[in-house]
C-alpha cells in the first residue's frame, strides 16, 4: 500500500527533478516525468517510489513494481529492468524527504477557532492555528507557524517556539519550548513530580516542585506520555530527542541531545542521560543516575547503577549485553543439564 | 454489594421469565418472580441473582442468601435450601446477559450537544449522541446509535459504524472502525509511528506515516491505551480484541480476531499476532515478529522470536513456560545449595 | 535553582517568623529577617532557604551560600560561617512547609468560566473554580474550595469533598471522593474495568462492571494513571496513598492508607494491598493478591504470590530481596567461572 488515501491525498504529482532535488539525491530519468506518491517495496506501483531499507530487503527489491527506488550507488545493479534508481547515500532520508514533497507537515495558517479560550494576555503570533475548545493561558507565547489543536491546554507563561504543533488533548504547563517541539496526543508535559514527604500524622507533604520543563528544538513528545517538572531546578530534553507514547520522565530528569526514548520507559527523578542514548521499550531507568552519551539500554532493562558511555546493557539488572548474555546461556544450560540429570535418575 | 446504586441504580425488578429468555437459561421457579438486580455470591439477597464463577467458589454457594444463583446442571445440588438455581452451560455469559436485562448498554438517542463543534460536511447519522466540547472533522462519518462522549474527538475522514462509544477525551484519527467499537477514557487512535532516520546534522526526520487505524468490529480499546497508524501500511486490530489501558501497539501492528492485550503491553512495530492471542500484563513483544494463534505469553514477558500456535511463553527473554519454570527452579536450586556451602565453611 | 521564576514567582519575601511558625522549627535568627524564597542548597543564595536532605548531601552544605538551612539539630554544627540554622526533627517536611508560605497551594475562589457545561442539578460550592470548557454531570457534588481546571470531566453523581484539584483533561465517573484528592492531568477515574467472558460464537461479552471508585481524603493520582470501577464490589484507594504517573489499577482493587504507587505500576484486578505499602516503578502484581502492610517491592517485580507484612521484595517473579540477591549473585558466579573454564578450553 501507499499513502491512505482517505486521510493521506497527497499532493501529486510530482515532477522527478522536484523530487531529486528536495532528496539531494540523483537519478538518470526524464526531469519531468511525474510520480504520484510513495510506497512500501513490496507494493508500489509504476508511478510510485519506493526505498530499498536494508540489504535484507534486496529480494523485494528484484520483485518490485515500483517505477522509481531509492537506494546507494552500489545497489543498482540490482534494480529490475525499467526501474529507475534514485541514488543517495542516505536513501531512508532521502525517501523521507521525497515523501514531504507529497505529504508537506502542516503548518499554521492563522486560523482560530471561534471556540477556543484565550487569554487576552497571552502573545500569540498571527500565522498561528488554535482549533476549537483550545485553552491559551495568561502570558503565554505562541511563536510563528504554530498548531494547536482541538482541546490542546497551553498553560499560563508557556513558551511555545515557531512551527511546534501541540496534538488533540495535550496539556503543557509551567515549560518553555524551542522551535518544531511536537507533542503528540494527551501528552503531558509540566505535571508536578512525585516528591513528598511524611508527617507525624501520618499524611504525606508535597516537597516543593517549582521548576519547569525545558524542551529543546525539534523534541517530540509521544502520546500520553508524561514529563513532570523540576522540583528545585528544571527538567531538561535536548534538542531532536524523541520520547515515544508512554513514556515517563520524573522530575528533575535530564535528557542530552538526539537521545530515542522508546514507548513506557520509564526515568526516575534526576536522572541524567548524556547525547544520542538509546533506550528501548519498557525499560525502567532509577534516579539520580547517570548514563553515558551514545548509550544504548535494551528492552524491559531496570538501569540501577551509572552506565558509561557507548555501552550497551541488558536485563534487570541490568549488565553488560555480553555477560547478560553469558549469564542466559549459563542459566539455559545448567537447566538442560539439570534435566538430563533427572531423567537418568528416573531410569 | 451488587450494583452501586447512586451509579447504576438499575431497571429493575424484572421477571424471572425475561431474564431467563435473555440469558437462554432454564429455571423451575415461578417466571412472574420479580428480581431486582445481580450481586456477587458472597453479597447477594433475596430478590438478587448471583452466579457460580469456578469450582473454588462452591463454598460460598452453600452460604449464600441469594434467590437465585446461575450454574451449571450438575452443579444445582449444591444450591442451599430455598435458592433457586438458573440453569446454563455458559454461566458467566448466562450472568452477563441477565445483568443487561437490568443494566442495558446505553445507545445514542440523537441527543447533540449545543456546545460541539461539528464539521458540516460530516455525516452523523440522527440516531448519534454528541456530547459537549466534543469534535468531529470534515467527512467524519458516524453511525447509528454511536455515542460521542463529552471533549472526544474524531477526527476529519474517521468512519465509525454502528453503535460505537467513544468516551470522555478519547481521540481518533486517520481510522476506519467496524460496528460497536469502543474507546474508553483519553485512548489514543491513529497517531503518527514512532519512525525517523538521521540527518548529518544530528537531527531526526520522520519516515513517512501514512497508513490508516482499522478496528474491526466490537474491538475494545482501554483508557489511555495508544494506536499508532501505519506507516506505508495500516495498523489492523481484528474483530473482537479487546486492548485494555495503558496499553500501546506501534505502527502496522496487525492483531487477528479475538486477541486479549492485558494493561501496559507494549506492541512493536510490524508486529502480528494471530487470532485468539492472550498477551498478559506489561508484556512487551519486539518488533516485525509473528505470533500464532491461540499463544499465550505471561505477564511482563518480552518477546524476542517468533511464537507458534498454542505457545505458552514466558519470562524475559520469553521462552516455553516449562523451559522458564525450570530454569527458574534450577536457579532457586543453586542459589539454595550456594548458600548451604557458605554456611558449611563458615563452621 | 529556586522556583522557576516565570511560573513560580511566590509571594515574598517573608519574615522569619511566619516561616518558622509554618514549619513548627526553631532558629535564633532575627524574627524579622526576610527571606525571598527556598532552593536547592548547592545553588540558593543569602535571603534564600534550603535544606539538608540527607547525611550525604553534608558536603554541599560546607559549601552553601544559602541564608538559611534546615536540618536537624545535631547538625548545626556543620552549617558554614553566617547560615542560619533552622532546627526541625523533620527537615524536609518543614522545608516544605516553609515552601508552601512562599507558593501556597491554590484553592477555589468561586470563578467559574462561561464556557464550562454543568448540569443544572449540579450542586456546586459556590467557592469553587471551574475552568473552561470543563463539564460537570447531573447531580454531582463539587465541594468547597475545589478546583475543577479546564477540559475536567466530572460524571454523573460524582462527589468531591472539600478542596479537591482535578487537572487539565483528567476525568472521573462512578466515584465518591473525600477531602483534598488531587488528579493531575490526564488521569482516568472510573472506567469499566476489564471483564468479558465468551461467546459461543467466538466473541466477547462484557461482565457485568456496577461498581464504583472510593478515592480517601488526600488521595493523589498521577497523569494519565488509570482506575477502573469495581465490578460488583467498588475499586477503593485509602486516605493519603499516592499514585504515580501511568499507574493502573484493576477493578475491585483495595490499597489501604499511606501507600505509595510509582510509576507505570499495574495492579491487577481484586489485588488488596494493605497500608503504607511501597509499590516500586513499573512493578506488575497479579489479582486476587494480598499484599500486607508496609511491604516493600522492588522496581520492575512481578507479584504472583501474597506478600507478608514488613516484606521486600524483587523480582519477576517476586521473591524476598534476601533471596533473590542470592540468586543474581549466584548466576553471576556461575558464568563467570563458565567464562574459565571456555578460556581453559580455549587453550
Amino acid at each position: 500500500m501507499a499513502a491512505h488515501p482517505r486521510f493521506f491525498p497527497g499532493q501529486g504529482p510530482q515532477p522527478l527533478a522536484a523530487l531529486l532535488a528536495a532528496a539531494e539525491a540523483q537519478a538518470e530519468g526524464d526531469a519531468e516525468r511525474r510520480f504520484s506518491g510513495v510506497a512500501a517495496l513490496a507494493e508500489a506501483g509504476p508511478d510510485e517510489i519506493a526505498y530499498l531499507e536494508t540489504a535484507k530487503h534486496r529480494e523485494a527489491l528484484s520483485a518490485t513494481r515500483a517505477g522509481a527506488v531509492v537506494l546507494r550507488e552500489g545497489e543498482a545493479a540490482l534494480l529490475p529492468p525499467g526501474c529507475l534508481g534514485i541514488i543517495s547515500a542516505m536513501p531512508a532520508l532521502a525517501f523521507a524527504r521525497i515523501a514531504a514533497v507529497f505529504h508537506p507537515s502542516p503548518r499554521g495558517m492563522g486560523q482560530r477557532h471561534a471556540a477556543a479560550a484565550i487569554d487576552p494576555s497571552a502573545q500569540i503570533d498571527p500565522s498561528a492555528d488554535i482549533g476549537p475548545f483550545a485553552v491559551i493561558g495568561a502570558a503565554a507565547e505562541i511563536g510563528a507557524g504554530c498548531i494547536i489543536h482541538a482541546h490542546a491546554v497551553v498553560g499560563p507563561g508557556v513558551v511555545l517556539g515557531e512551527n511546534c504543533t501541540i496534538h488533540p488533548h495535550a496539556s503543557i504547563s509551567n515549560a518553555i519550548c524551542g522551535r518544531g517541539v511536537v507533542l503528540h496526543a494527551g501528552a503531558r508535559v509540566g505535571n508536578e513530580g512525585f516528591g513528598f514527604t511524611p508527617t507525624p500524622q501520618g499524611r504525606f507533604v508535597t516537597m516543593p516542585q517549582l521548576g519547569a520543563v525545558l524542551l529543546g528544538d525539534e523534541v517530540e513528545v509521544g502520546a500520553n506520555a508524561c514529563i513532570d517538572r523540576g522540583a528545585l531546578e528544571d527538567t531538561v530534553v535536548g534538542r531532536a530527542t524523541r520520547i515515544d507514547n508512554l513514556a515517563q520522565l520524573g522530575h528533575n530528569v535530564r535528557l542530552g541531545q538526539g537521545c530515542v526514548v522508546v514507548a513506557q520507559v520509564g526515568i526516575s527523578g534526576s536522572a541524567v542521560l548524556g547525547d544520542w542514548v538509546q533506550v528501548a521499550g519498557q525499560v525502567g531507568i532509577a534516579g539520580h543516575l547517570h548514563i553515558g552519551d551514545r548509550a544504548r539500554i535494551g528492552a524491559q532493562s531496570g538501569v540501577i547503577r551509572d552506565v558509561e558511555p557507548g555501552a550497551d546493557m541488558l536485563g534487570s539488572p541490568a549488565l553488560p549485553v555480553r555477560v547478560k548474555m553469558r549469564e542466559i546461556a549459563t542459566v539455559q544450560r545448567l537447566a538442560a543439564a539439570g534435566l538430563k540429570t533427572m531423567s537418568k535418575k528416573d531410569n
